[in-house]
């Protein structure tokens, strides 16, 4: 009874912990060094050329999940920038990331011991972002079992979605490659809990809400750590496989038809080179 | 009398049709089959290797028409999800139509008899459609003629315009080509119905909107029948090239300039071959 | 003091100067005549084969600040199209910019005259139009210092955040230029408009927001008037470069970073001719 009882009350606290400053900046700062990697060598480029594009892609980063969920939700998108207080520090932190002398942030944050700081910060205070996600969502649709679970996903992982127009608005587009496309495990992660939350809300799960996201959260930080630790792959992929073949098996006659589909696509590829081929040897 | 009363009874009976489940089926089956044509032979592809990437193109297909409509509109584009008894009735049409057993259900929809039966039905309802549009639309703004008209025309071809957004999502991008640059039969038709509905709300045409509604259907179903056994073209096309002289005529100045303007580019073009024979020639 | 009166009741007779219809029409008809001049030969094209597409693309150039701060505050985006008497105005402007006789309009107002004409009643109302931007923000976040600003600046600068997507329409994809890649003088001037109107609202400025608004107007008219006549260039590129080194500066080790990967990029294009060349040789 008594590692219940702790366990309870581990939960409560941590339901209760605030959000800002530390959670919110450790988000920040791994939102803006996964904007830096994003870019690539275009991220110095950006940075001396043009640091209104540079800070816009970095807060578009940083509320990402925020501005996607509140568009999903009919609720102003710019919401995100009302808040004073969050501006400020994510624009010290996207500062310091980005123009610090000898770039010493960037540097320290990128080493493996850096990211074995922030990461687990950052993830710790996962659960918390998908349950006010969920919370957000039950509040406009009472009912809405999907909704709540897009939504609670999208608050956990909001960045990853916005990455497109985020690197629209620098000037690179890229049409396919997107999360859904190929979904991290960050975001499968995200689904599991949104997934839980919302089935608790709905009265079906005999646990209160802060046990599950406790719980939860001493899975995903292990997870993490091990991941930068031991670079373990994503552990979904077995279920993945494992359920693909039963829900979503090869059909004999469209493998037929798609196989076909390419075989004509070879043939007009061959045609093709036939063609080059001749005109090369016409001139 | 007798033909207007049996008319007028049909017409409120027509009206009070409800869509679920039949009407929203038919709906649902024509969008996945659509979806899949539209995807040729990658829509196996992705079937295969990301369900969730074509489950989420398929909702948007299937609830196209109301996402748009309360994007524009300002609501929640997420609404669409409310509504699990929808949500699950999509799901399971989308699950038929890409995951039966020797794809039998894609096939059988794909013949000229599968054709026959679902089109007219989705046709039957395609005015009760757009005459919801423009009913939510007056409900935001009561004087707002165009706005009522786009709405419901949205609300009548929504997947039409989604559909760039939904290519996107499963990796495709299409940037030149969308149903404003070359609108649709059935885009033109759901204008011409919006705008009948439009005037009527404005109360310039002395029948009741389901009379009208009723009186669209009976032509829009045979029309879509003929389509599909005769393969006419679209009935716009004869007033369009009718009116378009007289309204958006060719001016003799910019004509020069355009053809100037093409002249140029022939020019270049020919500059161009040229720079590549003489190039290939010093090879 | 009698310069101050004056200077005062000339700023009261500003802000109460109304919009419609002489500075509507000089806007629509800027904003017609930028859509034809983005657009280049392909705008004949257009206006000939795709009447409605054409008008879409006219309605956004017009009404795009209304519509992305609508969008950005979350409410409806086809508000803009409420207003019957301001669609049919500019309507009609757009009529006579794309179909007048031997393109007499457009090409009176193409002139230098025709510039000096129009530009200085545009850029008079502009400060107004960043006015009505920064009250309609506060109305929804009073305390929204940077939803403030950025409202206001979209507000004054609309259709400059709507191009890319009213190039969409028409076909035209360019995802490596957009406002905020490479901002214009107009833009600048707009959010510093905005940011000292909302500073005045915030309480820091002994001045009411209608002679700031007249004071800046006083700047803005003769400076776009002196960019038509004497093409001179953005007035801020001074103050970037003295600020960019102070604030933005280049950091050693990245340029090391930079350059190396250039020098890799180098190195792999060099490759790939040699290639190419191995390749011909081949042949």
């Amino acid at each position: 009874m008594d590692v219940r009882v702790s366990f309870a009350e581990l939960s409560k606290t941590y339901d209760e912990l605030p959000m800002f400053p530390v959670f919110d900046i450790a988000h920040y700062i791994l939102m803006i060094l996964q904007l830096r990697n994003d870019a690539g060598v275009g991220a110095e480029a950006l940075a001396e050329s043009n640091a209104l594009a540079c800070w816009l892609c970095g807060m578009l980063s940083c509320f990402g999940g925020k501005i996607v969920a509140n568009f999903l939700l009919g609720q102003p998108v710019i919401a995100a920038f009302n808040s004073t207080k969050h501006i400020i520090t994510a624009t010290i932190v996207w500062y310091l990331m980005f123009y610090s002398p000898w770039d010493v942030c960037y540097r320290l944050i990128s080493t493996k011991l850096g990211k074995l700081l922030v990461y687990p910060i950052k993830e710790f205070s996962r659960a918390k972002k998908v349950a006010s996600g969920v919370a957000q969502a039950a509040v406009v649709y009472p009912q809405g079992f999907a909704v709540m679970i897009i939504i609670g996903a999208v608050k956990g992982t909001g960045s990853l979605f916005i990455r497109n127009v985020e690197r629209l608005l620098r000037g690179v587009w890229t049409p396919t490659s997107n999360e859904i496309m190929s979904p991290s495990a960050t975001f499968k992660i995200s689904v599991t809990c949104a997934f839980l939350l919302t089935v608790e809300r709905m009265g079906y799960i005999p646990f209160p809400p802060e046990q599950i996201m406790f719980g939860l959260t001493m899975f995903i930080v292990p997870y993490k750590v091990s991941v930068i630790l031991l670079k373990i792959g994503d552990p979904y992929v077995h279920v993945e496989r494992a359920l693909r073949p039963m829900l979503f098996k090869k059909r004999k006659r469209t493998d037929g038809v798609s196989q076909s589909g390419k075989k004509e696509a070879t043939k007009d590829q061959k045609k093709k080179n036939n063609d080059k081929d001749s005109k090369k040897k016409a001139e």
